[in-house]
């Protein structure tokens, strides 16, 4: 029967034993959105590169917490990333900032954790940044899209 | 003119000088939903207090990530929270976890950033000890429910 | 003659060269006991799964404190662990919770200092959990149970 | 009836409430103790300044850890210390080195776990120093000495 | 006579206790520069807004490292900032970009260390970021400018 | 043409793909020097063994900051050293002290950065422990003496 593999047969948590796992490269890309006023986009998207460091350092942010998942969430393996990207896009129609990241390693564990930390904490950053002039915007959609390597193959979202 | 409190006249990012603030007693509460198959949502909450852990690990991942916040976010002020809780409810009708935080404190700043951050966490908990048996599931509706205390007074969520 | 390998020849600490080391699997298992009234320790053994979160927390402390040992004992090398477990047992002789855990890696380490840290900070957390009904709890027999793997080969401890 | 206060009625942990508490200054004083081989007790101790560093090392150990407590126990407050000290003392009769801490603050909370946090901290990083000449040491009689102000006033260890 | 106040009697390390210091508002600010080849400065100042990265994700480094002052120095009080800021300035005379930064606070120590702490980050940034095409750039000028209240009042450097 | 390889076609920042690199044994030197009165460093070096703290607590300092370089510096990947010293020496001439440092791994990516990262943490703590007689200090001539291994071989500072 399958069953949660973070707890042992009494229930307690533990950190998984992947000694025996292959090193394979490993990559896996997820996704946030932050949705917010129309007027909130405007201010982040216009009045061109002086308006430039609200995306960057959500983009700083969220490669920074990636390098930090294994802290953040407790049974996650620590491990070290060869690559981390964060592309931040401006969606007017949906009113909010669409945020992707793309993790990759050559290890024994999977990087969706550290993708998905990567889009949350850059969301986070954006609510921070905007927040004295916005409070009710939503963090929403936070999902990983598609992973690669190790003994479960190629994953992507469905729809 | 409303502006981006968190850059300068030239669009560089800074942090926010708060030192003239007045210290009061400031409170936020924050959401965060996890959205997943029924399945899944059993697997947590049947087997009685064998399955305790799951939603224990997400609680205090989620208090340890509050107290954290300032490291994560780059431009928010370091604080010492002097409450921090989560609370986890299966909601079987959405298929989802529902994730209620609330922080307080005594200081110069608001602490929706720390309860959002204890929210966002304990979701990203929740994912990853489910991710062996639910790869598509959903983190939605990360907001702030409500802020009290300093000079912006007491805001509430609407709807 | 013997000596202490975290010096040099003047007396400096440095972090000893383990590059030319061999990468083996390696395994350490630690203890420590937390002695403390009967009724302290009835108060946590007692109430069925109510109490459960008062061992989830030490469990999930000792678990992420491994995985920080570098960042606390300064002259140890950072290492990525692929197996952590923290088991708490009540002695109701010893009026004790008693404390194993286990850590494994393939590297070029020994990995009992991040069980010995495991075994410490869960020992705290459950000092700091139960500190206002019993300040007297003494934390003792801190120790390495056995060694796997490296040069030394497979250390167990006497008695 | 007396109860765990880091529970709430559900048994869910979460970080107590100090909002209310008064301000006042707290100290608290820990104790730890390393029980080693009397070569090895010897081998830290002769050569004049040249073996210095060992409990150099150890010191600054301590004292680092106990800034970081509020990180590693997941129900502790953070807070800022304004005084932390770690003395170790060679003990020829037990074959130890004895380790004593004091942290002072003016706060909301008492600092016992953090005078705890960096005797054992300091007692760990002797462990790893004089690991490949003594496996078998053993750290016992963790426990806090004295703890001052706040409600619960002064208390002292028995005997 | 004076002497160094982080050594103890006995020439041991320990952090000063400011438990007694008045709370007042204590500022620093502090300098560094990165000397470089003319070619490497251009790189990073020519190309409009789409070089805008390289300056925000050393401003934003340094304005997180005065954030971890305390963790990084062994000896330094943790504090609460409430102001930090980072200003970077190409100077094509010197070939150099010039690092400015800004700590402030109410409390019971100077930030000197936080301002010197930002300005040594935000240096090593930019040196990471333009090492593939630049190995032998220099920090060099790292110091305190200016330092105000507390009890040794207002410090500025000569010359 | 050569560019900043840390920016991608867009001038966003991100974590450079390391995944192909070859696994080879790097190292790196680095060098940094605390210029400061004489009267200052004769306090740090006179007086015998009382003062050895000073220096150890530097090297410590040094060696710790080493393993979190990739927390401080954004876009550093995360590795784990094998070897870390830091040498500090008087220069009564320079009425400085002067700081080399030595890291090394088998790994993908250089370590350069955790070289300066470790003479930069060390100068800093040496400032802080200094401070309070001599606020005039200057830390300079920041760099990287040398850099092996890779695809860049070996590199070796001019002059």
């Amino acid at each position: 029967m399958t069953k949660l593999t973070h707890l042992d047969d009494q229930g307690h948590a533990h950190m998984v034993d992947v000694s025996d796992k292959a090193i394979t490269v490993r990559e896996a890309r997820a996704y946030a959105e932050v949705v917010m006023l129309p007027e909130t986009l405007q201010m982040i998207t216009s009045g061109g590169h002086k308006k430039g460091d609200v995306l960057a350092v959500a983009r700083i942010a969220g490669i920074q917490a990636a390098k930090r998942t294994s802290e953040l969430i407790p049974l996650c393996h620590p491990l070290m990333l060869t690559k981390v990207s964060v592309e931040l896009e401006p969606d007017v129609e949906k009113s909010a900032i669409c945020i992707t990241t793309l993790c990759r390693l050559s290890g024994q564990t999977g990087v969706e954790m550290e993708a998905l930390t990567a889009a949350t904490v850059a969301a986070l950053t954006l609510y921070d940044m905007c927040k004295a002039v916005d409070k009710g915007m939503v963090i929403t959609q936070v999902k990983v899209l598609e992973k690669k390597g190790g003994k479960s193959g190629h994953w992507i979202i469905e729809g």
